[in-house]
């Protein structure tokens, strides 16, 4: 007999009661996944209760998938996330980890995980960060019970126009800064301020994700093939495209920059055509052996460019803030559309300020580069000594992460499962792709901000050893 | 001759430091709207560059707005947010404030505001809430530098849906829960969930932000008159609404509390129309004088009822925290199609699940039950006090806002300014109406979260006068 009863007592009506009871034993494992639960008749007289009270229980379990209903044989007990259950909370979807649908179990850990998007565990600022909100809440008075601006707190918007003036040759006024949660928020900002536009041209291979988003939204996207100089402009110009996102800085996932010539011949497309170029300048803050070149947005005059930044990189992915900078047209679009939109946290923008303002922005990012930049000249010294001349680097001038062809004739998928069952987690271009084409030798890219300098040796020699019979012979 | 020079030693190009200067002397008033800038000419001369470099310059000036081109006479400087600057950083942008459409120069302060969606200043949790966020990140180790779950930290969900459970009769497992950072963030989801959806029914009057953005997602948005029972079910029985978003517990702006009986016909119209009920229970947590209705979430059997709370009235609208409770079916739907968001900082959902776990939420809670009862008693008996029979009270049995009806042949509008006159801000139900229609007496509403007793006081002191030559003669 089922541990069940009823009270007079609750402020749930008694099919609830019954309800969340047998659902809690049910999600407990109390009542086990397939045990047959017992007849509406039994229950009815084992709670001396209504039949109504326990077919409305049942009724509910039944919609909500704790139970399934067998003709002819009863009630079961079942498992509703069973096939489809969402990852479990220890596992920290990475959108950029398994391309844009993560689904289905989890997935098993790696010793070693190269991932692209992870960011060095001792860089955070832990005690200046916690004394900036400690010092925020302090001095917040009236303002910590009222709604902000929800473009984002103006005095944080003006300091973020100077750091990006500064630091990215970024070109805007506070009024033309949207503060976001991360570029998924900026997507959706974007969706309504594009209505009336058809097709947007994406980089190929390109940011997964964020393709996705804009198709979710029912643009038309129109890939345009990478070269070793970004996207192809040429491509583009063939295009019919109204838009295009782009990563000139460090082009995801390949790595590759866009030289200042082809951006003065895409900053052209866009005035021609009156279309608009969404810069993503993720990770711009990372240069190696590359000259900064000026932000698009910076090269701009004619208001074609929206650029958008984040502190994922350069500060953490917890906090979700990230930034867009619009053209002044859409500005003015947005101001009479009156797009409503919610933020980040206020109390989080006023610490970033203060952050910025007192100088702990700035000697963090040297530090950043610092340890980013002994890691890169690491990573690349470590490839070169072990995987030799078997492998071919690119895209490493800038940022995170780096491309890797791979001199064999297995695929990518091989390369990535070889590296997986000797503990390694390395990532398949062919996932970027919207429309995979086989290269002529598979690529890898892995990203080095993640993992510490020990785990990185230990990985390459493991890579080392999980390709080591697939290299092609000469 | 103005105070600009070029260097080589700069990473702006020189037309962008031409532009740069100019621009921010502009800004900051060195060169004043309306001053005829140099020609072309004599700033090449001036500075010793090109043609092209000034003609960007002045490209871009131009574009911007930060110059206006006059036909023969030459190149002015302009203010670029002259006629529709957006409300200046201080002012504090509120959106139930001005209807859905804050626009135009910042509201003249008033002495006292009777502001709806204000919350009490002193109440803030401020030394528990450090405490929170200091131990948090003290605990936070790796996951500090880590991409968290886009719905939401799942043990927070975990813990969200104990206290729904217990508080609001709220039924859900943590899969249904998406966290967010405002009603907005909520809306921009069930957009997309609600793909093949026509027409939304609104409450008329209703929440004019969330209505607008319904509409801007391209919905159709069908009126539904409220009573003193809600949303009027019989008439949303005779719309072709294939969705409704309702205030049930505490209804926006009037007042009224949807006793149960209207709740039970409401779920069958969803049943029997497999159409979906918004119940956005932004207040829900303060009763006065009724007794606790369960959520319609909770007596929902059919997976009917989206239900949408937020942190912003018992914790503070400056955290941009809410949470939205999907029916299995949109979740199965979410899942599938992997919607992409962003939701809020993942610190600021472990300092709130430790915040509810250690019990600080519930003893917050009820600090701020007792202030509030205290406040609306007290509120009640200064309009009953002061303004006697001129007026009658509505809408006060629940939530931080009362409706007035007043005794007048005049419209609202005059009610309002009458108030302003007197330092006084109270709110014109008016403008919650998608089409007003003209009432036999004005309505007002107040809210009396945000004032202190004394305010409250002083200012019912002040409309007495400020209505006194108003009222209808008996
Ligand atoms: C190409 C690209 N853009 C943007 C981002 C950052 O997005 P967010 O600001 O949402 O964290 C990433 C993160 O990995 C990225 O790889
Ligand atoms: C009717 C209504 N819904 C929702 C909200 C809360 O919205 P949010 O969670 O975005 O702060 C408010 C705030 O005033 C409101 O009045």
């Amino acid at each position: 007999m089922l541990n069940l009863h009823l009270t007079d007592r609750s402020a749930l009506p008694a099919y609830m009661q019954l309800y969340t009871q047998m659902r809690d034993q049910i999600r407990s494992g109390g009542i086990p996944y397939g045990m047959r639960l017992p007849s509406v008749r039994s229950l009815m007289q084992q709670l001396g209760t209504s039949k109504t009270t326990v077919e409305s229980a049942y009724h509910m379990l039944l919609t909500e998938g704790y139970a399934v209903s067998r003709p002819k044989s009863g009630i079961y007990a079942a498992n509703p996330f069973g096939a489809s259950q969402p990852a479990p909370p220890s596992a920290g979807t990475d959108r950029t980890l398994s391309g844009p649908l993560p689904k289905g179990p989890a997935e098993e850990a790696h010793r070693i995980d190269f991932r692209p998007s992870a960011v060095d565990a001792q860089l955070f600022p832990m005690r200046s960060w916690r004394k900036m909100l400690h010092d925020t809440l302090d001095r917040s008075g009236e303002k910590i019970n009222k709604y902000g601006d929800p473009q984002g707190e103006y005095a944080f918007r003006t300091v973020l126009a100077d750091y990006l003036r500064n630091s990215r040759c970024v070109v805007c006024v506070p009024e033309q800064i949207v503060v976001g949660t991360g570029i998924h928020y900026s997507v959706g900002i974007l969706a309504k301020l594009f209505a009336g536009i058809g097709r947007i041209a994406f980089e190929e291979p390109g940011f997964a994700p964020v393709r996705e988003h804009f198709n979710q939204y029912g643009f038309r996207i129109e890939p345009v093939p990478v070269t070793e100089k970004g996207i192809s402009v040429e491509a583009l110009e063939q295009s019919c495209a109204e838009a295009v996102y782009i990563t000139p800085s460090h082009q995801f996932p390949t790595g590759s920059v866009m030289p200042y010539p082809e951006r003065e011949r895409l900053l052209r497309w866009a005035q021609t055509k009156n279309a608009y170029i969404i810069e993503d300048d993720y990770d711009g803050e990372f240069r190696y052996s590359v000259k900064p070149i000026p932000s698009l947005q910076g090269l701009d005059r004619d208001g074609r460019v929206i650029y958008i930044g984040t502190f994922s990189k350069v500060f953490t992915p917890a906090l979700r803030m990230n930034y867009m900078v619009l053209p002044l047209t859409l500005v003015e679009k947005m101001n009479n559309v009156n797009y409503l939109f919610d933020g980040p946290s206020r109390i989080d923008q006023w610490a970033m300020q203060s952050f910025i303002e007192q100088g702990h922005w700035y000697r963090h990012i040297r530090r950043m580069r610092k340890t980013y930049g002994k890691k890169h000249h690491r990573f690349i010294g470590l490839i070169r000594d072990y995987l030799g001349e078997h492998v071919r680097i690119t895209g490493h001038s800038a940022g995170l992460h780096i491309q890797l062809t791979v001199d064999t004739n297995r695929t990518s998928g091989i390369l990535v499962e070889r590296a997986a069952a000797e503990g390694v987690k390395v990532y398949d271009l062919q996932e970027m792709w919207m429309k995979p084409v086989p290269s002529e030798r598979p690529q890898i890219y892995l990203g080095f901000g993640g993992v510490s300098e020990q785990q990185m040796e230990e990985g390459i020699v493991l890579l080392k050893k999980a390709w080591e019979g697939l290299w092609e012979e000469a």
